[in-house]
């Protein structure tokens, strides 16, 4: 008991394969430091592809039958690489009845059902963990759920969106336009045909969701959080924030005030070049942390792909074999705490303006305009700014409804 | 039982004092999450100062005598900071010889005498954590630990001193010398009035050997370790790599070669100021690290100051109330692997050499010089060169006896 665990795979796509190759090569690595084998029994076949070279080369069969893989006695753990909402979390659900433990990489729906799932796995006496859901190969929840637990966090913000990360790059270092570089990142493989998801912040926004919850121990939804993507943004106001010392970067961010209550936002935002999150470039993630204790600390790594997902996946599963050897069923998540919410609307922060040439905003923002900064004047006309602290609100009000200006945030300096 | 978790202090300067305040502000937020009170009920007095105000405020007695704490049967866990080697490894040798677990955040201790104390806390059936040892309030050790346990570490390397870092970074961005960056740490409380461990690499190699146990599970000592400290950097040195578009770090470094062995180095590196290791600055620490399976990843923060590392502590007293309360002993290390080293000499690098004015390099380091990247010359007559990829012995056997000549490592791009 304990010296064996074994895994029913739902899910060989990029990151299931992945999770095959990583435990192949690490199955004896593991064994010698946790006394525990894991091994992938069985999978449950695939609808749209023949499966079975790989389950013949990692030594597992297949079923086309799930039933079959959640009545299985000897499966102790199910694997749940599907993604999207159903049939993931129906699956979930009958292997948690089951009492079998559950990983899962799905960021969609925990942020979306990732209450309904813990309660269920609670009910049964089993773990779900779900480490690679956020930043793929990120040490990050576990980190939260640990190292972080005897402090106070105050703001977790950071990079949590690979596509737009590697759009934004190209944009920065080689000039490309968002068509341009969103074209460039469906070739490489990082965006999807229809990238919406990506470039809308919608796939950071479900991260957020997830990291609101390891950090203040809120459960939110996507409809608390303020949510603005990168579509559109115009190589001028990348050449301007760069002028003015900053990366453009979208960056999701929950804060706290001094009231208690947490902001939660997406959007694109100058980060100053010598920031730690500036110099994080292409695919790659980084979670910047803020709090009481440690002070300022950041995980950086890749924030998906197969392999280094796979990793996170097979460090839950190592975890797991540990906790199970020990006879205990350890949480995920540490702590529960009411949401406490403030609208991103009231947060104070430095803004960038910029406006097409055909409108002239000199007049319009001088009572916000920070004079210490020159503005930026493009060579097609354009024209920038920075402003003094304001608040979102007041931005909204004066500048939203008008066509042809762009408004973003400003990270402040450590 | 398993509720409470009662704690002998011994050291309290500034990190124990630290120890003190995080608990105090985090005991009811550690019970809620945990389930388990941590209380420090006594404490050894200082030999040099009154500590019955600290001893009232957080509410424990002190005593004069180490033994009454060991032997107090309701001590559970004895946290050490008293710092160097004696009388703290005596102490440490004798609580766990009464079955108390021992936190601890003495680097010097675990790099000279880990694998002595280790065992002895295994024979005891005890726990010693020690993840303030390293980086202060970064989250290094138990992430090895953990997230990289099923993934094979190749390079381990980073920012390990925040001194150094601290004079670095006043010496690339304020054009200091290396005296007037040497003052300004000492004026901040950043180095010590003998700041011979931290500017000769002493105090990083002691941290590369705990990281190379972490992430290789190999035990070496400092004697295995090519170390060079930064005592005397010239300013020109800084700025001639500047130009060249690197920022001049002190950085630790374990890298395993293709034939499995581990070369273990601590010297000034010229990193490229794109790297992420180039955007720590000042007193920070950053560990970057290279695996086949998650591929590339950071962690940053705090590398020293009383409240990061206390809290650092505080984790490791809350990881270890969660595993007692589980009735379990977790080892923080998870696995012994032989030591297979490579000499430092055989590694091949690329070189940043640099001369003063009197002496002409350019022919002899011909068949050497990378003829992509020009020279640099300063304003003083001096000049720099980046050489082609060549081994640590070449460079040495060739220039190591010249004086005027500085050689450095140049790190690579991602």
């Amino acid at each position: 008991m304990g010296k064996q665990l074994n895994v029913g795979l739902l899910g060989m796509g990029v990151v299931g394969s992945g999770v095959c190759q990583v435990l192949s090569e690490q199955r004896a690595a593991i064994k010698a430091r946790t006394g525990v084998e894991i091994t992938i029994t069985r999978a449950l076949a695939s609808p749209y592809e023949d499966k079975s070279a790989i389950a013949d080369k990692y030594g597992f069969s297949l079923t086309a039958t799930v039933e079959e893989i959640f009545a299985d006695p000897e499966i102790d753990v199910i694997v749940e690489l599907i993604g999207k909402i159903n049939p993931a979390k129906e699956f979930i659900l009958a292997a948690l009845a089951h009492k079998k433990h559950v990983v899962t990489a799905n960021k969609d729906l925990i942020a979306t059902h990732g209450p309904e799932l813990l309660a269920a796995a609670e009910k049964a006496g089993v773990s779900l963990y779900f480490e690679a859901s956020v930043g793929g190969g990120i040490p990050i929840l576990r980190t939260l759920s640990t190292h972080y637990l005897p402090d106070t966090i105050t703001d977790i913000f950071g990079i949590v969106n690979g596509t737009t990360n590697y759009m934004l790059t190209k944009m920065v270092a080689e000039g490309l336009t968002y068509e341009e570089a969103l074209s460039e990142a469906q070739e490489k493989g990082f965006a999807e045909s229809d990238p919406t998801n990506d470039v809308d912040g919608i796939d950071a926004a479900y991260k957020m969701v997830i990291l609101t919850k390891f950090a203040f121990g809120m459960t939110i939804d996507l409809a608390d959080i303020d949510i603005k993507g990168i579509r559109g943004l115009s190589i001028e106001d990348i050449q301007q924030a760069a002028a003015f010392g900053y990366d453009v970067k979208l960056i999701g961010a929950a804060q706290k005030n001094t009231a208690g209550a947490v902001a939660v936002s997406v959007g694109p935002v100058l980060v100053p070049q010598s920031h730690a999150l500036a110099s994080i470039k292409s695919e790659f993630n980084g979670v910047f942390i803020k709090s009481t204790g440690i002070g300022q600390s950041m995980v950086y790594g890749p924030g998906a792909g197969s392999r280094p997902t796979a990793t996170s996946v097979v460090a839950d599963l190592t975890e797991l074999a540990k906790h199970r050897a020990d006879g205990i069923v350890a949480p995920f998540i540490q702590f529960d705490a009411p949401a406490h919410l403030a609208a991103a609307t009231e947060r104070v922060d430095r803004y960038y303006l910029s406006c097409s040439s055909d409108i002239d905003l000199s007049e319009t923002i001088a009572e916000v305009i920070d004079p210490t900064v020159p503005p930026q004047q493009n060579s097609n006309g354009s024209s920038a700014y920075l402003t003094k602290p304001i608040t979102q609100q007041f931005v909204e009000e004066r500048f939203g409804n008008s066509a042809g200006i762009q408004m973003m945030k400003v990270m402040e300096e450590f």
